[in-house]
């Protein structure tokens, strides 16, 4: 099968996700600058997890722009990858509710962990469709930025105990590590295209 | 005419439907563990209607990979199925607030048994559309999942006037029979090829 | 311009309108089926609300099926319709929330009649777009349904001073009207591959 | 990269922001036409960034028709154009709880006047990825209305301070403008097809 309604579902589901979390933002509580100020944390958290998803969607996108095939099994891991997303409207509404207090910061850290984990997971679901000779495992070598980041997110959570703007920086970090897109998947388009010339 | 536009107009509705399942599940009480594992119940039928949904798109998928053509009718059963699912998020809510109680129970079970009497009207729908030489039907053969589930949501939701959490299990086995992805439909896509090789 | 990203924003609105509608639909007020059954009303508001998004999609889909470009006119004359098409989880939540009262089983008539008008804008927009050998024009012929609902829409809402369930009556038979698919466009199609072969 | 998958990501952000800000027009506070004036101003700011919206989209559509390829740089200022649409259920909701106060009059004015920016950035982006020749750059020519309307939102912001409903009037002018379908991309696609034949 190919990975054209995979990658449409997909995009429907995190389009949905990046945006209804703004329904989580409420309208501050007077019309003043003082009001609007009480809502910056809010909006800083927002602004957090919008970037998460469009990290997610940015690499999503390239990883299935050099996919072919996908099978059942890549199926469900998308699916699984989707589930623990979604789940960020809830954790960030949470943590929003009462400020940055140290359980929620230490569960938004988690859900981070999870759904990395769950993008690492789909990887995998991806380079045993495609075989020994994986085009994507070939495209993302060693994965350093894969590897590192559940270490970060698991540093943050803990770090939460001491600060919850200390983790929040943490994952903050991260996300700015993952800002820059994915150069090797362009680099491997590129490549593929030279040899093919 | 093409089944391209049905396609995306499903996708469409149906990461709605998964996604906006998320706004039910409502901030905990607290900023402690304990108000979370108070969430523990709603975040399990959460799970379990994502991965109903999660389900439905994946065969949806499947079915009209092998699909060529809608007709009205086939459009009219597709919105129908819609219909139902779309009431998943409703009857979800409803268990969520009223902990598994009787009748919420009994209701989910039966909006089950409706969305997958509309999934199998869907199949007929196409199968009419496509003539006796039906290229879904040879693939689908004799579709025992399709005849044994409706039994089991009955059962199911008889069940919950013994117990409610027993309800509740039998709905989470159907969904993990169906979770493997359907073959038929691969095998018979992979048949097809070598056919005409 | 093509009409392709036309049809998938507006299959995007249409799908997202279709499922949010579930949003207004709140829990029963208690976990039996008495409380359930005081729901009822709202579910029958929310098929008919279901029902009428889904013909415009319907509709919506045959029409661009034999359009082929579109101008910034067509463009705007479909964000036009999607406005009002927009407002319909709006005034059924209005008419759920106060049990059929006049005024908004009035104004639930007076939307439907505007996106009515909106669609029948649409058409005359692509109409003027396509030049005097439309060939949506050919399809339409006379245009017998489009010419009789407005005027079964104005007398719904006059029926509403008499009997608000009148009213919805009237409404729910021109929804059956148009359910079934229209066979104009198909039939277009298949005439044209005729003169073709 | 191809643009295909950024279209339908943001197609389906956009149709997601055009349609969810409906949910925040709650219902009437009586069945009376009274009760439905008291809404009229709520309807009003939503139709006005519905069509901001419709206008970004329509803009978008254009633009993209004669862009090409996309790069990592081009997706990041895709999103931040974006995150700040996303911001207008948020402003748009804020404006009707408080009727047109001051401050979130001021405030809406720089929500128009960030996303402005954001596709301004984004066109700048598009440019440096296509190089020198760029076909956009050649196609959006002076962009007079481009240049105009970020000092037109920054003066309704400051007419804010005599008169909340001068301001939003001037919004509604910049709307006027641009809803006028812009030409300049039809009319080069329209000469590069001359020029090609």
């Amino acid at each position: 099968m190919r990975t054209s309604r995979l990658e449409a579902f997909s995009d429907g589901v995190l389009a949905i996700i990046i945006t209804i979390m703004v329904l989580e933002l409420r309208a501050p509580h007077g019309p003043t600058l003082a009001a609007l100020s009480d809502s910056a944390r809010d909006f800083l958290t927002y602004l957090l997890s919008f970037v998460y998803i469009g990290i997610y969607w940015n690499n999503h996108h390239h990883m299935f722009h050099i996919v072919e095939h996908v099978s059942g099994l890549v199926l469900w891991a998308n699916l699984h990858l989707l589930f623990w997303l979604s789940l960020f409207p809830f954790t960030t509404s949470w943590l929003d509710t009462y400020g940055l207090a140290l359980t929620p910061t230490v569960v938004y850290g988690l859900n981070l962990l999870l759904a990395g984990t769950a993008y690492f997971l789909l990887q995998h679901a991806i380079f045993r469709t495609e075989g020994a000779d994986s085009r994507l495992r070939r495209a993302l070598g060693n994965d350093l930025k894969g590897k590192l980041s559940p270490v970060l997110y698991l540093l943050g959570s803990g770090l939460a105990f001491v600060s919850t703007w200390l983790a929040m920086g943490l994952y903050t970090v991260v996300a700015v590590i993952w800002l820059v897109p994915d150069r090797r998947v362009e680099r491997f388009i590129a490549e593929q295209e030279r040899d093919r010339a």
